[in-house]
C-alpha cells in the first residue's frame, strides 16, 4: 500500500459518477457496501450526489462525501481527460488511493481513463512490466480469472508470466480457489500449438505452480483452469464474446420458454429458472475487472452496473485489500526475479 | 472447378473414416444427403462401411463407394499423415476432386490434415495469398459467417482483406444473405483501435462492399456484421469459446428447469424449449466450416458430428458448388487484383 490508513477498515474511493446510472446506481451500491462494514469515498458532484443521499435517509455510517468537480464521459480520449481533468472524480478516486487516504479505488466509467489514472497516480509495482485487466468470469467449476481482458493490446512472453502470477494471487487469495491451475489460451493443447507469444509465454511458464499448459477458447466456460492468460486483444474478445453469448443465449431461452409455455402457470414455472439463469450468467454477480500490478487495488466495472454490481465490486475490492492482495504481488514478482 | 465432372448433379466426395462416430454417422449421413439429391462418394475402408450400408437396405440411389484402405487418425500430425498416407480416405477425398470426380470433398476429421490435403490436391485460386477456415455460426440476426477460424495462426492484414471477400461471397451465395455487412474483429469501434494488423486490415477494407469498420467479440452473437474477419489464432478461441459457451449454458438451462420445474407435467412443458434451444445452439445445424480460397470446396465438420451434422455439412458443400462459389471467388480476386 501507498500511504497509511487510519484505523484496521479498509476504505474504498468509489468514483460515483462512471458508468450509465450514475450518480444513482454508485450512490445505492456504495449505501450498500457501506452497511456490510466496508467504508467508502464516495467521489462526484455534490450536488448532483446529495438528493440520491436525501432519498436513501442520508449517508449510513462508513460511507463519506468527496466533491469532485467534473467527470471524464465515455466518448473521450481515456490518458488524454486524466491528464487534462486533475478534478475528475475517476482521478480523484485514484489520487485518494496514492495519497493514502483509501485501499482501492472503484468506477464503473471509462476503463482506459482508469486505467490510465491508476498507473499515473498509484505507480507500478516494483518489477511489474505491465499492470494487466484480471476480469472475473462465471465457468462450470466455479468463477475463474481471464487476463489480460484488455489493458495492452499487444503482448510480450513475460507479460503474460507476470499475468500468471499476478492472476493466480487474485484467485488463491481473493476468491478463495486453492492452488489454482494456469493455463495459456492457446488453439491447441500441444505445448508447439498457437502464435510465437503463446509458444514462448509456455517456455517461459513451463514448471511453475499449477501451470497445466495450453488450453482452449472452449476451457474458460469449462473452467479447465482457473487462470487463463492471453494477450490483452484476444483477451478483450474472448470477455466481450462470452458475455454477449450469455445475453443471447438468455433471451433465447426466455423467448422460447415464454412462447411454450403459456399462460400463468406457465409464467410461475418459468420464472424461478429463469432468475437463477439470468444471476449465473450475470456481470453483475462477479464485481468487475481488477487493475493488477500498481500499487493500490484499482476495480473497474461494467457500465451499465447496477446498485448490485457496484457493492458487488467494492465487496471484492475490500476483500484483495485485507487479503494484502498488493503486498502479495510485490512479494511474488520479488521472489519470481 | 478443377476437371469436368459427368452430368449436372452436384457430387461430393465424403471421408466417411473421419470423426467420432466414423463410420456409422458418415454412412447414415450421406445417406441422407443422397435422399435429398447430392450424389455422395462414400470414401472409406468397405469392409468397415458394408455393415453399415447393409442395416440400411444397401447404398440408395446417388451413392457410390470407393474403397480407401488407409485412414488418418485424430493424434497423427496433420501435414505429415497426408504425405505419409496418400490412400487415406480423407486424402482420397480431396484427390477425388483434382481429378474431377467429385466438385466438393467434406470431412469430419483431422482439421489439419484436410487443410493440408485440400491445398496440396486442390491447389489454391489463382491470387489467394492464404486459404481461410470460414464457420458458420448462429447470432441475434441468422447465420453469420467468421473466418480465418483456424486455418493460420498469424496473418498479414492482406490476408484480412480476403478473406473479407470470401466470406462475403460465401454469406451472399451460400447462405444467401443479401449484401452482407462486413467487420474486423477488435477491441473497440474506432479506426484506431485494436492491434497493428486490424488497423491495416481496416485501412485495406475501407470503402469494400459491406464494410462496417471494427466490431467487438460481442458483435458475433448480437450479428451487428455477418462477415467478421480475423486471424486464425484469435478465430479459433472465439469458434470455441463460442461453443462452449452455448454448451455450458444450454447445461445450466437444462439443470435449472429440471430442478425448478418438477415431476412429469414439468418435463413435459421444458421439452419443447429445450429442444428449441439445442437447435439453435448445435453446431450440426450449420454444416460446419469451409476452407475458403483452394480450387474446390471443402468443408470440415466437427469430430462429434453425427447423421444429421454430416448431412447438412454435405447439403452445404452442394449449395456451394450449385452457386458457382468457386468461381465467384476466382472472379472477385481478378477485379480486386
Amino acid at each position: 500500500m501507498t500511504g497509511a490508513v487510519p484505523g484496521d477498515d479498509v476504505v474504498v474511493a468509489l468514483d460515483a459518477m462512471g458508468g450509465d446510472h450514475a450518480p444513482r446506481e454508485p450512490v445505492a451500491g456504495a449505501i450498500a457496501a457501506a452497511r456490510t462494514g466496508v467504508r467508502v469515498l464516495l467521489v462526484g458532484d455534490e450536488a448532483l450526489m446529495g438528493p440520491e443521499l436525501d432519498r436513501a435517509g442520508g449517508p449510513p455510517p462508513g460511507l463519506e462525501v468527496v466533491h469532485a468537480p467534473e467527470r471524464i464521459r465515455s466518448e473521450e480520449d481515456g490518458a488524454r481527460a486524466v491528464r487534462a481533468k486533475p478534478d475528475a472524480s475517476l482521478v480523484m478516486s485514484c489520487r485518494l488511493v496514492a495519497e493514502g487516504r483509501a485501499h482501492a479505488a472503484m468506477s464503473s466509467g471509462h476503463t482506459g481513463a482508469m486505467m490510465a489514472a491508476a498507473t499515473l497516480h498509484m505507480r507500478r509495482v516494483p518489477g511489474v512490466l505491465r499492470p494487466g485487466l484480471a476480469v472475473v468470469l462465471p465457468s462450470m467449476a466455479g468463477p475463474m480469472v481471464l487476463l489480460d481482458a484488455g489493458a495492452n493490446a499487444e503482448c510480450r512472453p513475460e507479460h503474460l508470466a507476470q499475468f500468471a502470477l499476478m492472476g493466480r494471487l487474485l484467485a488463491e487469495d481473493v476468491l478463495g480457489i486453492p492452488a489454482p491451475s494456469v493455463g495459456v489460451l492457446s488453439i491447441g493443447e500441444e505445448a508447439g500449438k498457437g502464435t510465437e507469444l503463446v509458444q514462448q509465454a509456455y517456455a517461459l511458464l513451463e514448471g511453475t505452480p499449477g501451470f497445466v499448459g495450453n488450453v482452449e477458447g472452449r476451457d474458460i466456460p469449462m473452467g479447465t483452469a482457473r487462470v487463463v492468460v492471453t494477450d490483452g486483444f484476444t483477451g478483450n474478445v474472448a470477455l466481450k464474446l462470452y458475455e454477449g453469448a450469455g445475453a443471447m443465449i438468455f433471451n433465447k431461452v426466455r423467448t422460447t420458454l415464454t412462447s411454450s409455455v403459456r399462460g400463468r402457470m406457465g409464467g410461475l414455472i418459468a420464472r424461478p429458472a429463469l432468475r437463477s439463469l439470468k444471476r449465473f450468467a450475470d456481470p453483475e454477480e462477479y464485481g468487475g475487472a481488477y487493475l493488477l500490478g500498481v500499487r493500490g487495488l484499482a476495480v473497474i466495472g461494467h457500465g451499465n452496473f447496477g446498485e448490485r454490481g457496484i457493492a458487488n465490486a467494492l465487496s471484492l475490492a475490500a476483500r484483495g485489500v485485507r487479503e494484502g492482495l498488493i503486498g502479495q504481488v510485490e512479494a511474488g514478482l520479488r521472489g519470481a526475479a
